[in-house]
């Protein structure tokens, strides 16, 4: 579990660092699909990763501030930093006994819904994996090479 | 590790049948970034996934033909599901013992590369999301709902 997180982690950090080659302009602009816009793309991301780690499975009080809040790469890399801080001890203490463990989920029609931890971490790594497969056709919508997607070759594992 | 392989191929399915639902001709159009064009994008995905756990973890003589022998969406269906079934059965046998076994790869550039299974498990993972978040845009250009991503509420996880 942990590696595929720890493969989203790099991934969204060389997009931020793509993201300091491009204009705010080309950043905010809107697109076809997805989210719509690169920069609310990663705070999406973001956001996505720390309300299900944390505010769901840890049951948290947490504070996700609303995109225009945070709407600079600066900002939207720091709030990415912080959530970091709070949600990566949870995943590198992840072990197989946590698996079948019930969180409960209010839903936005306000129904709740139980998911087994094990459900909720796949869905969060699928779901940054996906964001960022948009994000690399918009990349080259604007002309630019995007970040590589390949895990194999990120050093990931020791051998 | 099976959770996200279910997963995928939940998806695969999915986007085979919403191919249904819009023409040939959409389905090989050229479009901007990843493979380029729907359908091939499809057959990437299906060889790539054959081409690392049969050809290269399991080491077999394998034949991938090449996507002009497999150009129309039936037929791509039907390499996937040939292929199913004959890596079906090592992705369901995973267990963590072959987490660190190693595989040597060479490279296009005839470059000979060690791996370990569980880290060319999770590329081939991580690889299928990356180009499904493609096929999204693409269908959101063509005026199409995309299949949806989400892990959460595909009954992968029984409660």
């Amino acid at each position: 579990m942990l590696k595929l997180f720890e493969y989203n982690w790099q991934v969204r950090k060389e997009w931020f660092d793509w993201c300091r080659t491009v204009s705010e302009e080309e950043l905010m602009k809107r697109r076809i699909g997805g989210i719509g816009y690169i920069l609310p793309t990663l705070y999406h991301i973001v956001a996505t990763e720390y309300g299900w780690i944390c505010g769901g499975i840890q049951n948290k009080a947490i504070e996700i501030p609303p995109f225009a809040e945070v709407a600079s790469l600066q900002q939207i890399q720091d709030f990415s930093a912080r959530c970091h801080v709070e949600l990566a001890p949870f995943v590198y203490n992840w072990n197989d006994s946590l698996e079948d463990r019930i969180m409960i989920d209010i839903t936005d029609e306000g129904e709740r819904e139980a998911h087994k931890y094990g459900e909720v971490m796949r869905h969060v790594i699928a779901h940054e994996i996906h964001h960022i497969g948009q994000l690399s056709i918009w990349s080259r919508e604007i002309g630019k090479e995007p970040v590589t997607a390949n895990l194999i070759g990120r050093r990931l594992f020791d051998i």
